[in-house]
């Protein structure tokens, strides 16, 4: 099994409701380091598991729409605790839809997991990996 | 599959039986950065896989438990080549013992497995991955 | 010239104003890697420049008065941009100020300077350094 | 499951064929940071995996064979785009090849399988990862 | 004393004249990290010491002149070991160039001295400081 | 200014005297990652401050004088507390005796200062910087 992976950041604001976050519950905010790793068993023309260059491209443009907002702002997270884990399988959900939709070229089709990991600082992080 | 993972470190006293080991059957010593992974293929309620905090804690007192210690000289390791591999089980063992205890709180029976990596240095790692 | 030094996060929303800060004038967040250098001329008894262990703990409580905060409330930072500039600044004053108090003990008069370094990411950081 | 890890590095020029590799289809290089992973299910006597000095020797022979050339030049890559997938599975064959051969010594034939990632850069990685 | 710093990366391939450098004569190459840090006594209008944003484009148009390319190929360098050493006092120069071009924007000005770190692996690096 | 610097790593085992140690005080171990800079005001011939392959091994030969050992044994620090701020200037003044010795070869005399630091784990170091 071959896998590649990129590496972007967003810097955001939320809170979350519930007692377990503890002081978690007041707004606060997050660097989150996301790393997006495709994989495959076999590679396509050129000797690539996935064009990186529209890989980045792709993991750019998913973070920029969450990247310098109030996640409790936004209306597709309304009502929703933004956990890392929860971010996770959000940027795996929408890298999915991207290769479906051909956004990483014609390689795209070879890519048969995704794992997407978030460090929320040196010392915590999350992840969520499934089939595309 | 969702992961959380959180990082402790220790830092002990060993020495190695086998002529395998080389300069390091003498007393020597480490500093064990030690990530602990959690994995659950669902969310709890808050969306989270564990109380990161519990987690956190959690780990810190399984470390507790051999940190600023030669390890040569407690009772439960006599006998035994305390390697980074058997170290790397030992924590998970000590983290299945703490989720069965519930002291991961009520999200803990999502927890499916676990895997626990110490860095022995920049160059070099151990591993142990299992089910719960 | 001896130096130590120790690490702590914090996880903060806030927002500037300005329009040089382009989208980040808007709420967002960060996860700041803080680190903290002691620096002096020569060791105190027992071979330490400082007691790393109430080194470690003003840091920490230093950055607890900021953790899980939205610093636009913050009294203190009223009409203040939070840059990551100004907080490597403001955590150094309130480090020399916790030396002055004594928190570092009695090596903390051999402390003559200070580093205060923040990482906002992987890729981006800031830094002030001054003389106690 | 048990792992074990050790990282090499190597630094080559090369140069891509093929449009979708846009301006590295011209002569370049890289660094990269190989971490090799050893896993298997049970811990030989000694409790280790494999005897990491040799680990770390068979992969710094393997890292030597191609380290400071330029791979457009060596035979066994010849008409090849030696790509960071590409080249993760070199390794790992070698690898493989060099467990065979017994390079591991007596522990080697407890490494069930094997992981080798090539990071190019600190923002993107390739892996491979297959059966022993 | 202020600091902010911004990271870029530049994938090259180089030889070097001289029996000093071993297998290093030979063409081969690096990924070298690139760190940008700029100094300044105080902070400008906003709390910032530079525009991160101008400061970031600019080291990527500095990294731009060079990434993807065979150094012994360019004018510039013809004739020139470019040893890390050499790269990172080529890189201050550029970005000393760009800040008096006006390129950081109006707060540019206030930097007054530049350090320019290049990682050729994580366990080597050379660094070049000056005055701007 | 230019710098260079190398990468190391030392496994020891050591205890302290002092209550200012707490848990400390017992037997316990590290490992150290051991970064030695050179600095110069200029390069030799070559372009290179130093020659970096004799700096890598003048700096390992310093290591494997106390790599998988206990300090406490070692009659070079009897009566010592080999705390991590005492350890980076050991090294350092190793160092400065091997410049001395012409071991890093015709480029050493360029060497005008050192800075040693070693990180004793991912939150905590001390360093020593002198004149050659």
């Amino acid at each position: 099994m071959y896998s590649v992976g990129v590496r972007e950041h967003v810097m955001i604001a939320h809170s979350f409701q519930g007692e377990v976050f503890g002081p978690a519950q007041k707004l606060h905010g997050a660097t989150f380091i996301v790393d997006c790793e495709f994989r495959g068993p076999s590679l396509a023309e050129g000797n690539i598991l996935v064009d990186i260059g529209r890989a980045g491209e792709a993991l750019k443009a998913i973070a920029a729409e969450i990247n310098y907002q109030n996640l409790d702002d936004l209306p597709m997270f309304a009502g929703i605790n933004t956990t890392t884990e929860f971010l996770a399988r959000h940027v795996l959900d929408r890298m999915r839809a991207a290769i479906k939709d051909g956004r990483l070229g014609p390689g795209g089709e070879g890519v048969t997991s995704l794992k997407v990991t978030l460090w929320e600082s040196h010392v915590a992080w999350a992840a969520y990996e499934a089939e595309v």
